[in-house]
């Protein structure tokens, strides 16, 4: 589980997130810079629109334009091939012993402490799997007791509800409380008021990459080509709210009011170094639920709760999801 | 109740749905027509963008290529007073007696059976309202018996779920049967296949015209402003899919595959003659969902069952979705 020891010639901070083998995408604008896709290196962002404009992707099939862009979307649509060959030049050019970029350093590496960060991607579908078992107890417990925490289908498929596409904000952006109706179990009814009871549950997202149509089925073996990458996802919850909503439907108003995505988009390459067997499925799973994939583990997060691995997710969302024959051809961002 | 008596120089068969006091917007194409917005009356449809491009609209602030798309949004986008002074104008074209556009007549009305009709606007967030009593309470009587058909909070707040855009299709669209874990309540695990109960759901949608920013909350005076239109919708729903998953977190996989919208789009004002007291709200409702608003009766649908009433709607949608504080801003389909 070593990573490679690739070095940039962009100093990197020993205690960055950000070196040369993450290099995630995001959407930023400055004071002199419209809205535009940039790459994170260390405390700097490659502008990927000087990148294009300056050259240094021309082997690549793409125009400059499609970095100049309010989202990642255009970008992301032009498929695996395209993201593996930006991925590998810019890698190429940031390494140790690269001079290409050099003379044009000041135009392409922009402090990170001069830019603004944008919602990384325009979210069509949003799509929350339920996928942690620990949590899906914690939650069920906190609802039902500890007795009902974990209902009989939980072990079968991967248990889910949509969410709410248009609320979803980029990490940072001030949160106003929710109102809604509040009736703890002992009140003869309801009142209406500020939820008193304001949550987070921390969640990696994944964005979808490459669409389907309706019919298509996406098998556990083709799944991950599907994935462009990963955000972090904070899905704000007014648990007051919610409790006494969500019978029959699901929770609705005690989660539409915000939810928070990183600013960056890693790609899945990224992950690759960290992969670790997933966890048993038991009892046995349906056979279009099983999976031979491996996980990913070992993040560090600047959260309140500083490592989590995605290791502890038990079932395979987008293979459920794509059972019935839906469509993903909106970019959901699915956990 | 008795709607107008206007007449329109375009001859109307006794049994069309589309009257001049319809006028339901709609995008279609033809074998020499590019995607593009129309109005219906009898059995023609108009070519707003043949309109526009003839000066017939010149006194209205808009570009003619706000017709030429591939969805009504960026119309919609135009605001209450463009709708209005669109749908004036076409009144007046159409009405006996206007002779204007007698001369353009085969340039503008295209025959029906000539079009083909698409979706007529892109869905942002669609939002499922569980609204009426009695469809909530049969539903229920499905899942869990007739003494818990309706929970306690129906009575006191809309019950909804976010469903899935990216699966909405127009009327007509073939439906490819969902599969999915099928698990009856005395087998003793699920199975995976077809659903053997295909139901659907004759719902009406309304479009929303008028966005809002998070943290903005709608009263129940102002709703109407938000409301573009209506479309019928049929959400289909796979009852043994849904009735394995559906706990906790509402249905899912039971509707993800799909839902047919109808291809018109019918303007709140052509529902005015229909107003209707709403149904009384017992027990007494939260003041922000208590509505003086009136509600609209009798369409004639075709449909498997032919008549139905708006009136049955109890509670107060789209109140209820904004009052968290979360945004409308991307013309969610609500019902």
């Amino acid at each position: 589980m070593s990573p490679t020891t690739l070095q940039s010639w962009v100093q990197v901070p020993a205690d960055s997130d950000f070196t040369i083998h993450n290099l995630p995408y995001g959407i930023f604008r400055s004071s002199d810079r419209s809205p535009r896709a940039g790459i994170a290196i260390g405390d700097y962002v490659v502008d990927l629109v000087m990148l294009a404009q300056r050259g240094f992707l021309n082997a690549i099939p793409l125009h400059t334009d499609v970095f100049s862009r309010e989202y990642l979307n255009d970008f992301i649509a032009l498929g695996k091939p395209v993201w593996q060959a930006v991925r590998r030049r810019i890698t190429e050019l940031l390494t140790q012993g690269n001079t290409e970029l050099q003379a044009f350093a000041d135009e392409v590496l922009v402090p990170a402490r001069y830019v603004q960060m944008q919602i990384p991607v325009k979210v069509g579908d949003y799509t929350d799997f339920y996928s942690s078992e620990e949590h899906a107890s914690n939650v069920g417990k906190m609802f039902r007791g500890p007795e009902n925490a974990l209902l009989p289908n939980w072990k079968h498929l991967p248990v889910a509800y949509h969410g709410r596409s248009s609320s979803i904000v980029v990490s940072g952006t001030d949160i106003i409380r929710p109102k809604g109706q509040l009736k703890p179990p002992d009140a003869p009814a309801p009142t209406f008021g500020p939820s008193r009871r304001m949550d987070f549950e921390l969640e990696v997202a994944f964005v979808i990459g490459k669409p389907t149509q309706l019919g298509e089925i996406i098998s556990t073996e083709a799944a991950e080509d599907h994935f462009f990458g990963f955000v972090l996802f904070n899905d704000w919850s007014a648990r007051d709210i919610q409790q006494w909503e969500y019978q029959p439907l699901g929770p609705f108003l005690g989660k539409n009011f915000a939810s928070s995505v990183s600013p960056w988009l890693v790609p899945l390459e990224a992950l690759e170094p960290f992969r670790v067997p997933g966890r048993a499925q038991y009892p046995e799973v349906l056979p279009y639920l099983k999976y031979k994939v491996i996980l990913f583990s070992t993040f560090n997060w600047k959260w309140p709760c500083s490592r989590k691995t995605l290791r502890n997710r038990y079932s395979a969302g987008l293979i459920s999801d794509t059972s019935t024959g839906t469509s993903v051809s909106n970019w959901p961002t699915i956990r």
